[in-house]
């Protein structure tokens, strides 16, 4: 079909009719009480209101603003590559360059400056090349265990992770989050002896 | 279950861990090509990446940043609510006062300054009350009209919708957004022309 044309936007608005394809990109978290999977765009809506929401908790000199469009744009690459669980290490590895190359095609769709800054954003926040990245980071990997914690460790037992995993793969977060990081360690604590946690 | 505790971010966690909630509330509206209805929490990704995406375009004294905040709470009532057709006048008016107490039972599980902060948002968004608020209600009104165009109309033509009310119920969008507009009312009058609209 061809697109409808609006002038000068018309470039952003087929951008943001192709992004409509997030909402198809499944999860392994689902919603809490609920047997759906969860979807990479409504994750990242509910991070983004999570960096809203904690923001006083957040390390003093961390852009909000900017952690907030981090999380509506970090998933956005999924659309050409899914998403790949986090705990499986060799296939985030494999899929690192096929990400690279679907922000180029993805952000690619807009025309400047929103183009050079979405890539921007994406890349800073891959690489974790600032505070405001490894902040945003943090919540990433944080909102899934809490998501885990009040769902007795769905996402968990259905894909066999182990304590050990969770400790080891987001140890990160306790290095940029060590209060909240602390509770959760003592969460996820229970939840292994609770049978949710391998 | 009893909710695990996060020290000084319980409430925020607890907060966050009931929003989850929004990604079950269901539009009229769905996935371009696609058989499912969008949910609430997935549209407000979309709603404030169309707010980052369009900055170029909006009005020069607008606040992105409080757009795409306004974004990301803006239905978040909807959790008690429901989603209301924004077609249905007497529905939509008999659910304002209900949409009231839902932001205050809400945001209210939030401690301050989030609690008011994000009630005064939704507040100001609701009654259009600042060019940012105005800006986010056009932007909230167009991006389901977007999605009918890329959709051979599907939920104007599920839901009976004519042209006039389409025409009528959006003005504002004209008032607040002109150089868009005129682009969307020529593709309206194309869409009843192949019978997406009546």
């Amino acid at each position: 079909m061809t697109q409808p044309a609006f002038g000068a936007m018309s470039e952003v608005i087929n951008f943001l009719m192709e992004i409509d394809k997030l909402k198809l990109v499944e999860r392994r978290t689902k919603i809490i009480g609920h047997g759906r999977q969860e979807n990479s765009a409504e994750h990242s809506w509910h991070f983004a209101v999570a960096a809203m929401s904690l923001a006083p908790f957040a390390p003093q000199n961390v852009d909000i603003s900017r952690v907030v469009q981090m999380a509506l744009l970090h998933d956005i690459v999924e659309i050409d590559v899914g998403d790949v669980l986090v705990y499986d290490l060799a296939a985030r590895l494999a899929v690192a360059g096929k990400e690279a190359a679907a922000a180029e095609r993805l952000f690619g769709l807009l025309p400047e400056p929103q183009n050079s800054q979405f890539l921007q954003l994406w890349q800073e926040y891959e690489t974790g090349d600032s505070v405001d990245a490894r902040f945003a980071g943090a919540l990433d990997r944080i909102l899934p265990i809490l998501q885990n914690l009040h769902n007795e460790g769905q996402s968990w037992r259905e894909n066999g992770i182990s304590l050990e995993q969770v400790l080891t793969r987001n140890a990160l977060v306790g290095e940029s989050w060590p209060e909240l990081w602390q509770h959760v360690v003592s969460h996820l604590h229970s939840a292994q002896e609770k049978g949710w946690l391998r």
